[in-house]
Parts: structure tokens; C-alpha cells; sequence
């Protein structure tokens, strides 16, 4: 099996993950203490828009090696590959 | 200072978001074992989704407490509640 | 029946429409002249974003009016608008 | 200069941006014709996912050609191409 696309940044990644493990317990605690709901739904939004760049991130790197390699292999490969990244592309939009 | 509107629900809103720190987690553990971009990218579409369900439930409580009390004593209190929480509403539209 | 939220900003959410009526028009402009599918795409979140401000400004208006005076009302008919409301902003957040 | 990716599904997204454009004089005779909040709200949650979905059908087409040929001539044309759609579809997320 292929490496993926993400395999260079790795640590990377997994940093941002664990920040965003972090925020949703801080979440957790927010909700314990008796927040107010304004700043708790500020923390979802900001929450949201970290995992959306490591989407964004895992993206830039699918496309310049998963997709890249099929591209250079041409045929069905490279057409089957663009469409699976747009559909996971458009998900991303409405999720 | 008054309870927040999720008072009644923090039962349920908890256990979500220990689930959703559960999905976060999965997501590391599907980057640790080089899982398929795609993959990981569909599995953090549905973290999104499920932060944002928590934040809809909290919406709905505080417009049904918080907002509600504010519009039950008028004046101004009322129109600063109605602006933070449309406020609130853009920027999770936006994220 | 009930004058809507939105009666008092109709000329300011008119003219917001008009804007976005052009914008649309400007995109079948630019697919018309060969545009480069990154402007094309920048023009289309422009038009999308403000496609969602005025939802949010249809919002604030429905809340400080539909939504307040069924909260004076009491009752089920506080709790269906509420639903209602949030029911719509959770499509929001979604589209 | 090279033709944009969309050049081939030219006609079948002026039929939907000339759909999108009817579906936003719609919304503005909703407003005339003092129509219920929520109403107007799906409309507009609606024209955005019609806008989406034209962005998204561009973004496939794009990767295709424009960034298909660049990862094809490899070098730093390549990574250019690839961050400049990352950048896009990171707006469109966003947006």
C-alpha cells in the first residue's frame, strides 16, 4: 500500500489533533462550570475552524501526491482520483 | 449569576462532546496507522458535524432561557440579547 | 396575518438582493469571457457570503419580532417558534 | 492563454447560474409580497447550496486541467498550482 499523502507531516498533524483533543475537553470543563453560552458556542466555532484546517492541510497533500501520482499515471486512475478528492471536497463544504 | 440555558440538557450535551473527543482521538489513531486520506478527511467532515449538532442544541437552549428572559423584560436588554446571539449565529455560519 | 420581521429593513434587504442578482450575472459574465476558474471561484464565495448576510440580518429581524411576541404569548407557541428558529439556523449552518 | 478547466460544461453552468439568478429575483418578489421568515430562509439556504454545488463542479473541472497539466510539467508550477486550489477551496469552506 502507498504512503499517504500526509506522511511528511505527520507530526504535524497529530500536534494540531491533540490541540483540538484539547479544546474539546475544554469544551467539557466550560459546560461543568456553568459557562456562558455565548463563549461556549464561540469555543465549537473556533473548534470547528481547527478541524477544518487540518482538512484543508490533509487536502493540499492528497492532491500533490495521491492525485499527482494518478495524473501522471493518466487513464481511468486519474479520473476516478479527481472525482473521489471533489466529492470529499464537497462534503467538506456542507459539513 | 443565572444558570445558562443548557442547565436542564448537560447530561446529553456531555456525553456528545465525550464522544466527539472520542472521534478526535480516532482521528489520530487513523493518521498513526497511515489511513487513506480520504478517510481521514470524512471522518473529520463528521466531527464537524457532530460540534455543530452541540452547537445548534446550545442555540436552541439559550433562545428558549437566556434570550427569552432578556425579550420577557423589554428594553434594551432585549435588543443586545437578540444582537449577541445573531452575533454568535454568524460566526458559526461562517466557520 | 402577522407583518414579517424583515418589513422594517425591506429597502436595505432589496437593494442587498439587487447586489447579489448582479453578482450572479457578473459570474455568467465571467465564464462568458474564459475567466480563470480561481476568480471564478473567489466571485462565488463573495456571492455566497453575502447571500448569508442577509440571511443573518432575516434573522435578527425574526427573532426580535415572530420569535419575541411568541415568547410574550407563552405557551406551545414559544416553543414551536423556537424550534422553528433553530430548525432553520441548523439548515444555515449547513448550506 | 490557455481556456479555463469549465470550458467543456460551459453551457451546463450558465443553465444553473442563470437558474441561480431566477432563484435570487424570487427571493426578492418573497420579499414583496411580505412572505413568512423562515420561507425566505430556506430559499436562501437553498440558492447557497446551488452555488456550492456550481464551485464544486468548477474545482473538479480545474483540478483536471489547469492543475493536472501543471502537476504534469512538475516543478514549481506544480506546487504553485496545488497551494493556489488548496487556498480556494480552503475560502470555499470557509465561506
Amino acid at each position: 500500500m502507498a504512503t499517504p499523502g500526509y506522511s511528511n507531516h505527520r507530526t504535524l498533524i497529530q500536534r494540531r489533533l491533540r490541540r483540538i483533543e484539547g479544546q474539546v475537553r475544554g469544551l467539557q470543563n466550560m459546560i461543568e462550570q456553568d459557562r456562558y453560552c455565548i463563549e461556549v458556542l464561540d469555543q465549537i466555532s473556533a473548534t470547528t475552524r481547527a478541524l477544518q484546517s487540518v482538512a484543508i492541510e490533509l487536502l493540499d497533500d492528497h492532491i500533490g501526491h495521491c492525485v499527482a501520482n494518478a495524473i501522471s499515471e493518466g487513464g481511468d486512475a486519474k479520473d476516478d482520483k479527481i472525482s473521489e478528492a471533489t466529492a470529499a471536497i464537497a462534503r467538506l463544504v456542507r459539513s
